[in-house]
C-alpha cells in the first residue's frame, strides 16, 4: 500500500501534496479518505476567496509580492470561483481540504506566481478567517429571519387580542389569556434569542489573519488594512488563541440550541391545539400531511419535525463542546470536526425559520371553541379569590375558600356561573353581589392590566411599544 | 402560494401524493421542501425493496394479492433496485421519502398491481422494518471490523511482549509495563464493545411487518413467514410499541459511543507517543500529513480526527435521546429525525474501524527509548515496598519507608540504581543484599504473574486463551 | 499557605497522608477541599469495607498476612461499619476519600496491623472493586423495580383488555385500540429494558482486585478466591484496562436513559390523558399537587417531574462519556467525576420506580370519554379501506377512494356513522350491504387478531404468554 | 395509603397545604417524598425572603395590605432568615420547597396576617424571582473570579516574556513561542468569558414579579417599585413568558461550558508539562497528591479533576436543555430540575475558579528545559522558508524547499544547527550568510512583532492594553 519513493528521485517529488518536501511515502489513499474535509468544507469556498484575496491586496500593499502577481491572484481566483459556483470545477480525490483545492487550482492557472499567496499565513488561520466570514453571513440572514418571524407574531397578535384561550399550567387550564398574549410570549423569546446571535456575532467579528500558524508572523503584514477590507472591526490579539479559537461556533451552536427549544415549545402547543381534543387551530391542508395507511388522517408534521430537528441541534451543540474539551493549545487536528456541527445546524435553523413564520400565519384558529375551554376548569378561581382580598380577606384564607369551592363545585359537577350569591356566601361571608362579576372570562382577561400582563389595553401598549423600537 | 383546487374536480384528484384524497389543497412545496426524508433516507433503498419483496411474497401465499400481483411487483421492485444501483434512478421533489419513490416508481412501472403492495402495511412498520434490516447489516459489518482489529492488537502484543513502556496513571510514570500488556488491554475493550453490539443486534433482530400504522391489521397476514423470509428470529408483540420503538438506534448509538470513547484514548496515547518529548512511536509518513506554513512539520492527524469523531458521535446519541424524550405513542413525525444521527454514526464508526487497524499496526516503535523512560520516575517503587513486606514490614510503613527514600533521591538528584546497600539500610533494616535487584525494570515487569498481570508469561497465557475462542 | 518542614525532622512526618513520605510540603487546605471524594463517596462504604474484608481474608489464606492480623482487620472494619452506620463515625477533613478514610480509622483502632490491609492493592482497583459491587446491588434492586411495574402494567391491562382508547399517530386520532394494548406496549419497553440493565450487571460482574494500580502485583494473590468471596463468577484479565474501565457505568447510564425515556413518554400520555381536553385519566388527589395561587388547581406533578428527570439522566450520561473521552491510560483523576453523575441516577431511576407503579395503578379511567374519542376522527377509516381491499380494490386506490369520503364528510361536517349505503357507493361500487359495520370501533379493535395486534383474544394471549414465562 | 376524608369534616381541613382546599384526599407521603424540591431549593432562602420583604413593602406602599402587616410580615421574614442562617429552623417534611417552608413559618409566627404576604404573587413568579437574585449574585462572584484569575495570568506573563516553550499545534512542535504568550492566549479566552457571563447577567436581570401565575394580576401592584428595591433596571413583558423562561439558566450554563471548556485545555496542556517526558513545570507538592500504593507518585490532580469536571458542566448543561425542550407553555412541574444543574454548575464553577490561580501562580518553570525543547524539532523551518521569501523565492516553492531540507537532517539525525551555508545552497542558491541566523529560537520568537505575535515587545504592548482597560 505504501510506496518508497526512489532516493534518486529526492524526497517525494512527484507528490502533489503542498507539504511533501519533508516526507519519504506517499499518503496512504485510506487517508487520504479518511482525512479529507472537501465534502464538507467545499461549503466555505466563497468566503475562502473572499479571504484569499483581501490577503493578496494586502500583500501587494506590503510589496511584500509585486502587484502583478496579486493581480493575476485575485484574476485567478475569481475565476475558480466562477467555475465552482457553475459546477464545473474539478475536486481532486488528493485535494485535502477546500483551501489546497483553490490554491492547487490557482497554481495551475497562473504559474508560480500562486504559489505566493500562501506567503505569511496558515491553514491555521486561513480556516478560523474562513469560518469567521461564513457564520458571520449565516447571523445576518437568521437575525433577518427572526425578524420576520417576530413581525409575524406581532401581526397575529394584533389581529387575535380578543380571542381568549385557556393560559396553562402543568398543561392543566389555569387562567384565561389573550391568544395575542400567548403569541407575543414567543416575541420575547425570540427577542432574546436575537440578543444571543447579536452578541456571537459580535464577539466572532474579529479578523484572525497574521497569527500564521500559531505564533503571529515576522513577515510585516498589515493586519489592519485586511480586516478593513474584510470589514472587521477588530484584529485577534493572540496568535495562539486565534488559531485554536472555537468560542464563536460553540456560542452560536448554543443560542441555536435556546432557539430551537423555543420553536419546540412553541411547535408542541401547536400539536396539542391541532389534536382533535383541544381541537383550537386547524393547520391548513397545505402545511399538513397524511398517511400512507389511514385515509382520514392530516398531520401537522411540519411542526413535529421543528420540535425533532430541536434533538439534533443540541446533539450538535454537545458534539462541539466534546470536541474541544481538553485539548492542548493550539490548533489540533479534532477541530476539523467542527463543520459538520456548525453547516448541519445552520441549515436546521434556517430551514426551520423559513417554515415557521408561513406555516403560524396559516392556522386558522377556532376561536369558539377556545373561548368555551377558557371558561371550563374554573379558571376564574384567582378572579374569585383576588376580590376575596379586596374584600380584606388575607390572601391565603382567600385561597383556601375558593379552594373548597372549587371542590365541592367538582364533586356536584356544577361550574361557578351555576352558583347563586347565598350558595356563595355558605362558603364565606365576603362575598356580596358584585361576586359573580369575577365568573366572566373576558372581564378577567382583561382586568389584568398590570404592565405584561394579559389585559387587551396592556397588550395593544406592548405592541406599540415594540413597534416603536 | 397555496392553490384551492376546484370543486369541480373533486379534492387533488391531480395530486400525486398516496395520501391526497382527504385534502383539499395541494402540500406548500416550501413544506414539501421541509419535511422529505429522501436526501438521507434514499440510503435505505435496498432494505426498503428487501422487505418489500417479502411482504409481496406473504400476501400472494395467503392470496391477500394474487400471485401474478406479487410476481409483477418483485420484479418491478428489482428493477427499480437496479435503476438505483446504477445511478439512473429519477427521483421526484414530491416523493417524501424513499418508501414513496419506490412505491410510485412501481405504479408507473407495472400499473395498478401496484398498489396492492401497500396492503396490510404502513410507512410505520415498514420504517421500522427497513432501519432494523439496515442496521443489523450494519452491525454485522462492524462486529467484522472489530474482530479484525482485535486481531490486530493481538499481532502486536505477540510480536512487543518483551518491550516495556512506562504505564502510567495521571500521565505520570507509574510502573513499567509490558507493550503487549497495553495493547491487549484495547482488546479487553473492544471485545466489551463487541458485547454491547451483539447485545444490540440480538435486541433489534425483530420483525416489525404486521403492527401496520400502529394497531395491527385485520388482513390475515402470515407474520412468522415473512419473518423468516427476512431471518428475522422473532416478531414483535406489540404493534403500538413496534411502530413507535428507537430503543434500537439508541443503544447502537451508545454501543459506537462507548467504542468511540476506547478509541478516542488509544489515539491519545499514540498522540502522546508521537511527540518529540515522548517519542515512543514514530507514525508512518504514509498516516501522517504535513503543514502548509511550517516546512517541517508531520502531524498525527489520523488519530486527531477519531479522538474528534468521538465528539460527534456522542452529539448523535444525545441528539437520538432528546428527540424521542417525552414523545407520546405511538409514531411521531420527530423520529424521521433518528436517520441522521444514525447513519453519521455508521460512517464514522466504519471509517475509524477501517482506518484504526492499517495505522496501528504501521506505527515503529522506539523500544529503547521505551525502555529508558520506563525505567525513569522511580518507576520500581512499588517493587520496592513489596520487597519490604515480604521481608515482614506492614505495607503502610513500607509505602512510607519507600516514600522518603524517592524524596530523597528527588532532592539529591538520584536515580535508584545510584543507591547503595548501605544507604538504604538508612531507610529502613529490613533492606538485604536482594532489595538492589527491585530496581531491575524488566524483573518488575516480569514478577507480575498473578493472572490479568503484565509478565510475558501472563501475557502470552492470555493471548492462548484469546486465540482459543 | 504553604509550610515548609524542617530538613532535622525528615519529610512531613507529621502529616497523616498515606502517600506523604515522598512529599516535602503539607497539601494546600484549598487542594484538600477540591479534591475530596468524601461527601460523595461515602456512600460506598459498605462496599469498601466489603471487599477489604474478602480482601484481608484472602491474604491471610495465601499467608501474605498473618491470621491475627486478618482477624484484626476484619473485626476493626466491622466495628467502622457500625460506627458509620449509626452516624457516630468522625470523618475528618485530610480523609481524601472514603478509603483513606476507613483506612486510617482501622491503623487507629488496630494499630500497625492496619497498615497490612492495603498489601497487593492500591486505591486503582479498590474503588474499581467497590463501584463494581454497589452498583451490582443496585442494579439487582432496579430489576426488582422493573418487575414490580411490569406486573403492575399486566394487572391493569388484565382489567382494561375491553376498554377503548384512541390509538394515536402524530397525536391525531388514528385507529381504536384498547387500553391493555397501551399499557402493554410499555411492558414491552420495560422489559428490553430489563435486558439492558441485565446485560450491563453481566459485563461488570467481574472481580478487578490483583490489578493493584495498573500492572497487576508480585505478591502472591489468590484472586479467584477474593472473587468467590465477593460473588463474582469472573476475575478481570488485564490490570491496566481493569483500573481505567468505567464502561460499566456509561453502559448503565445509558440503559438508565433508555428506561427514563419510556417513563417520559408514558408520563407526556398521562398528562394529556389528565388535561380538560383529553379527560382520559383522573389522577387520583393522593398523587397531584395543587397551586399556591390558583385554588382550582389540581397538577400532575410526579407524571412532569418523572419527565423532567430524564433530562438530568440524559445529563448524566453526556457527562460521564465526556469525562471518560480522550483520557490516556491509564486511571486518571477525572474518574473520580464519576460518582455524582453515577449516584444521582441510581436515585433518580430509584425514585421513579417507586411512585410511577402506585401512581398507574392509582389512575381512574373516564371509560365512557375514551371510547367516545376512540370512535371520532373517522378513526375506522382503514377498516373501510381494508374492507374494500377485501373486495378486490388495490390497497392504493381503496386508500383514496376512503380518503375523498372523509374530505367530503370533513367538509358537511357528518360522521362515518350519519352515512347510508348509497352514498358510500357514490364512492365505490365495491361498497356493500356489510360495508357499515367496518364503522364499528369495537369490532375494529378486535378484529385485529393479528399477533401483537390489539384484539381482544390477541392481548389475552399475549398476558399469558407473559405470565407463563 | 390514601385516607378518605370524612365528609362531614368537609375536605381535607387537617390538611397543612397551601392549596388543600379544593382536594378530597391528603397527599401520598410517597408523593410528597418525590415531588419535594427543599433539599435542593432551601439554598434559595436568602433570595427567598429578600424578595418576599421587597414584595409586602410593595403591597403596603400600593395599600394593598396595610403597613403593619407589612412590618410584621418583614419582621417575621428577617427572624426566619437568621433561624435558617444558625442552622436552627424546623423543616418539615410537608414544606414543599422552600417558598412553602416560609411562608408556613411565617404565619406560624406572625398569625393571618402572614397569609397576605402571597397577595398578587404565585410560585411561578416567585421562584423565578428568587433563581434570577441568586443567579445574579452568583455571576457578580464568578465576574470577580474571573477577574482574579485574569490578573494572575498577566503578573505570570509579566515575569515569562523572555521564556522560550516550543508551541505546539497537533501536539507537534510548531514554533517557538514565549510563554507569556501562551499564558495571555488564556487570557483572551477568559475575557470572551466574562463576555458571555456578563451579556447573561445583563439579560436575565429583569423583575419577574406581578407576572403572577401566567397571566398577570387584577392587583394593582407597583411593579416597578418592587424592581427598584431589589435593584432590577428592568421588569418583564410578559407574564406568560416570565414564569415559563428559563433561558438565563441554559445561558449561564452554557457560558460555564465554554468556560471549562477553556480551563480543560490550560489543564491538559499542565497534565502534559509536568509529565517526566516534557518535564516543563513541576506542580508545587502543596497542590499536588500522592499513591495509595506507589511510593514515588506525584500527580497533577487537581488539573485531572478541573479536566474531569468539565464533563459534569457539559452534562448540566445537556440536561436543562433537554428539560425545556417541547415543554407546552407555560410553567411545567418539569422546571423544578433545573436547579441541581443549575446549583452543581455554580459550585463547580466557584471551586475552580478558587483552585486555578493559585495552583498556576505555584507553578515551577523548568525554563532551561522549555527553552532545549523550543529549539528541537526543527521548530525554526518556518522562519527559513520566510527567510528564503524576503529573498523571492514564491512563499510555496520556499515551503517546499524547507520540507526537503527538514527530511534529509531527519534522515542523517542531524539539526539545523549543524548544517553548513554550502549544504543549505544545495537545497536552495538563495540562501546566503545571513540564512544561519534564521536558526536562531530567541530571534524567531522576538521577530513575530506583529500585533497579536509573540515578539517580546508586542507581549509588553499587549500587557499594557490589558492594564490600561
Amino acid at each position: 500500500m505504501r510506496k518508497k519513493v526512489e532516493a534518486a528521485e529526492g524526497p517525494l517529488r512527484k507528490s502533489r501534496k503542498a507539504w511533501a518536501g519533508r516526507f519519504g511515502e506517499e499518503t496512504d489513499p485510506r487517508v487520504e479518505a479518511f482525512t479529507t474535509s472537501l465534502p464538507v468544507d467545499r461549503r466555505l469556498y466563497r468566503c475562502d476567496i473572499r479571504g484569499s484575496i483581501a490577503h493578496a491586496r494586502m500583500l501587494a500593499r506590503r510589496r511584500i509580492i509585486d502587484r502583478q502577481a496579486a493581480a493575476a491572484i485575485e484574476e485567478g481566483l475569481l475565476a475558480i470561483e466562477d467555475e465552482i459556483d457553475r459546477g464545473v470545477f474539478a475536486f481532486r480525490p488528493e485535494d485535502e481540504d477546500i483551501h489546497m483545492a483553490v490554491e492547487r487550482a490557482l497554481m495551475e492557472r497562473i504559474g508560480p506566481a500562486g504559489g505566493k499567496l500562501h506567503t505569511g499565513r496558515s491553514r491555521n488561520d486561513q480556516v478560523a478567517l474562513d469560518v469567521r466570514l461564513y457564520l458571520r453571513d449565516e447571523i445576518d440572514d437568521i437575525l433577518k429571519g427572526l425578524r420576520v418571524f417576530k413581525k409575524t407574531l406581532v401581526s397575529i397578535a394584533k389581529k387575535e387580542i380578543g380571542t381568549v384561550i385557556p393560559g396553562y399550567t402543568h398543561l392543566q387550564r389555569a387562567q384565561p389569556v389573550s391568544l395575542a398574549h400567548y403569541f407575543l410570549a414567543f416575541w420575547e423569546m425570540l427577542d432574546r434569542d436575537e440578543g444571543r446571535f447579536r452578541d456571537c456575532r459580535r464577539r466572532l467579528n474579529v479578523m484572525p489573519l497574521g497569527s500564521a500558524a500559531l505564533a503571529g508572523t515576522s513577515l510585516p503584514l498589515d493586519r489592519a488594512y485586511t480586516a478593513r477590507l474584510l470589514k472587521f472591526p477588530a484584529i485577534s490579539a493572540n496568535s495562539m488563541d486565534a488559531v485554536s479559537d472555537r468560542d464563536f461556533l460553540a456560542e452560536f451552536l448554543s443560542a441555536a440550541a435556546l432557539a430551537g427549544m423555543h420553536w419546540s415549545r412553541l411547535c408542541e402547543d401547536l400539536i396539542l391545539w391541532s389534536t382533535e381534543e383541544f381541537g383550537f387551530v386547524e393547520i391548513p391542508d397545505a402545511f399538513a400531511t397524511g398517511s400512507s395507511l389511514m385515509p382520514q388522517k392530516k398531520n401537522p408534521d411540519v411542526a413535529e419535525l421543528v420540535r425533532g430537528k430541536t434533538g439534533r441541534v443540541y446533539g450538535n451543540l454537545m458534539a462541539m463542546l466534546t470536541v474541544m474539551k481538553g485539548l492542548p493549545l493550539t490548533y489540533n487536528r479534532d477541530l476539523q470536526e467542527d463543520k459538520e456541527c456548525l453547516f448541519d445546524t445552520v441549515d436546521t435553523v434556517r430551514a426551520c425559520l423559513a417554515i415557521l413564520p408561513p406555516m403560524v400565519q396559516g392556522l386558522k384558529f377556532r376561536r369558539a371553541r377556545m373561548k368555551q375551554a377558557a371558561g371550563g376548569g374554573f379558571s376564574t378561581a384567582t378572579e374569585v379569590a383576588d376580590y376575596l382580598v379586596r374584600k380584606g380577606v388575607p390572601f391565603r384564607e382567600a385561597h383556601g375558600i375558593v379552594g373548597r369551592l372549587v371542590g365541592s363545585c367538582a364533586r356536584s359537577g356544577r361550574r361557578f356561573e351555576d352558583l347563586t350569591l347565598s350558595e356563595l356566601r355558605q362558603f364565606s361571608p365576603a362575598f356580596d353581589r358584585d361576586a359573580l362579576a369575577c365568573f366572566d372570562v373576558s372581564r378577567a382577561v382583561n382586568g389584568k392590566t398590570l404592565y405584561g400582563g394579559t389585559a387587551g389595553e396592556t397588550i395593544r401598549r406592548r405592541i406599540r411599544e415594540i413597534e416603536g423600537t
